[in-house]
């Protein structure tokens, strides 16, 4: 494979610790080198190797494209990029090309892009056969830091995100730093939101380190070690509750910090109209005030949330306002309701996350009514 | 539940050994009685049930139904009775049915059907908030016997039968013999199809009591005991091979005698034009020839298969012939095929499958030449 001879590969390795469904998450600049010779040894094999992304990724990585086509694997190209390729007729679509193609019991799916391109790609690899192997290659720092790891997949309804899916464990998570490179910086705001949310719940240090970096960038020397960092802390929670079961104190669930909200935020909007991350800051934001509301931390976390999403370019608040009772609905669906009542992750402190009951709608349609305004006019 | 009173309840039960996941089978006349009793438990829980069903079963068990909308659980018919409805439109309608309906994560799925209801609601359940709780409620003697049991769900594709599913097992399932009344006879006897594939694969004692019986009817007092040995049979190799994951002597791929054969058939034919049943009992006979001409059994057992079958009103041979060339595509595309060869579940003796590997396309294309031959001209 000459076109990466000579790429230094800084390979860093976790484990997501899984019993039988173990896996390793290679992290750094060239590890799509790695990724390739593994693709490589899977056609050797025997194997077929289906390998769906989307026509924005092709046309940005197309070196490593044609490595992959190099070893004789198939690429599907979903129809189009974003939140609108998460849905069942383009899942249908997979299904019928993975059963054209000839992927039998033995074949492997390798996702390459971003969360889009893996959530649906994995529900595909969960459910075709009743399951196959799956193995991502995130192309963007959200899918990098949290959506190709972890093992959840889906698609979005009519009435929701991600209400429909998986819990399927990739086989490996090849992390190649040097393709953020030609990620629109849009993009690369949105998944700082998902690198400042890991900080938030769970690592007070990783919070501080990020406050004190400044915009990060792809190139910028302290993103690997980041990335890495958001890789353990999701690892450790997904390995300790890998099927979001743990009751009361949280486990997998305090990774939604911020996503109810967002969640609600994206289906009210319109999929599409904020890119997931963005509405994840804004969900962070609100999550903070929540947790102000309710008592738990006083308000200057709100002014250190929105201070670091402020500095990765990401926005504080709705572009403009949306119907408070369409939001409080949409969280009602929100598959993180039992029984009616709303489930939602609040901060204790920064590093701290846990999870509370709400059953004060004045409460929240109060926070709620307040997204569209930036922090500094609610503080 | 007035109706209800004074049934008597029959009830046998059966364990199928799954660990965490293990659940009873409760067989017998009456048994819908602890089934509606179950249900008021789960609601008076606060548990939505969202029971699934089709538009024949609807009318034929007005009094089940009924008891089940008596206890306030949600009904949801699909659109049409038969193969038609296990397709992925028809699972995106279930899927934003269960939203629609505030299903959350403690709401269960009931299938209140025969296969198809089964296959497809079983499938929703599965991947409904990344799987919800299931209930099966077989109304069908196929289902009972197989399709209710061992946690196989999904969805058939263009490009063949089950290519999209999960493994989901049941929480229970409620086998209540009486509801086969109104089963339609030809539906009765496609059932009987799997009840004599089981005793040919797995029990000679079942498969001679078979042939001794003449034609079982619902009301038969041979029948609770036939379906409570099919279901002690399909427990057991479920219970040992729940992924189908064994390899060289088969394990639960033995479940499979006659239906990489059934499958291309139904393929072929068009879904509809041969009942599941139908299609596995033309398949079973394709089987017996081929584990003759791999000179396993002798002629006898074709012979065998085909009395048994013919005294249950089932068809040994294709209505018409069909494309050799299209049947064998059918079987290379189906989920059996493993890196290009084709595996078979053979006899070795009545009772007694095994898997063997077949290349031999001209035997193949031999087998399937005289699929709309009935044995006796081929023997």
């Amino acid at each position: 494979m000459a076109f990466v001879r000579g790429m230094t590969c800084n390979n860093s390795t976790i484990s997501v610790s899984l019993g039988a469904r173990a896996y390793p998450i290679h992290i750094g600049a060239g590890v799509r080198e790695v990724f390739l010779g593994a693709l490589d040894r899977l056609r050797g094999g025997g194997r077929a190797v289906f390998v769906v992304t989307s026509p924005a990724v092709v046309r940005a990585q197309a070196l490593l494209f044609e490595g992959i086509r190099a070893v004789g694997a198939v690429v599907h190209v979903v129809s189009c990029d974003g939140e609108g390729a998460k849905r069942a007729v383009e899942l249908e679509a997979l299904w019928e090309a993975l059963a054209v193609g000839c992927v039998d019991r033995g074949g492997v799916v390798v996702a390459v892009g971003g969360g889009v391109v893996g959530d649906l790609s994995g529900f595909a690899a969960a459910t075709y056969l009743r399951g196959v192997d799956f193995i991502q290659v995130p192309t963007t720092l959200l899918a990098m830091v949290d959506s190709a790891v972890g093992g959840k997949t889906g698609i979005n309804l009519g009435a929701g995100k991600n209400l429909a899916g998986a819990f399927h464990q990739p086989v490996a998570v090849y992390a190649d730093t040097g393709l953020l490179a030609t990620l629109p910086p849009r993009e690369f705001s949105a998944g700082m939101a998902e690198v400042i949310k890991t900080g938030l719940l769970g690592d007070a240090a990783l919070f501080a380190r990020l406050c004190g970096a400044g915009p990060l960038r792809w190139d910028h020397p302290a993103l690997e070690g980041v990335i890495r960092r958001c890789c353990e802390i999701k690892a450790v929670v997904v390995g300790a509750d890998e099927r979001e079961t743990a009751g009361g104190e949280g486990g997998r669930a305090l990774l939604n910090l911020g996503h109810t909200f967002g969640h609600a935020i994206e289906n009210v909007a319109g999929y599409g109209e904020y890119l997931h991350g963005e509405a994840v800051a804004v969900g962070l934001v609100l999550a903070a005030r929540l947790s102000v509301e309710l008592g738990l931390v006083g308000r200057d976390v709100v002014a250190s949330v929105a201070g670091v999403l402020r500095a990765n370019n990401l926005p504080l608040a709705l572009r403009r306002e949306l119907p408070v009772g369409a939001l409080l609905e949409a969280m009602r669906r929100d598959k993180k309701a039992r029984g009616g009542a709303m489930r939602f992750v609040v901060l204790r402190a920064v590093g701290e996350a846990g999870m509370c009951l709400v059953d004060d709608e004045v409460l929240l349609a109060r926070v709620l009514g307040a997204a569209h305004l930036e922090p500094v006019f609610f503080a």
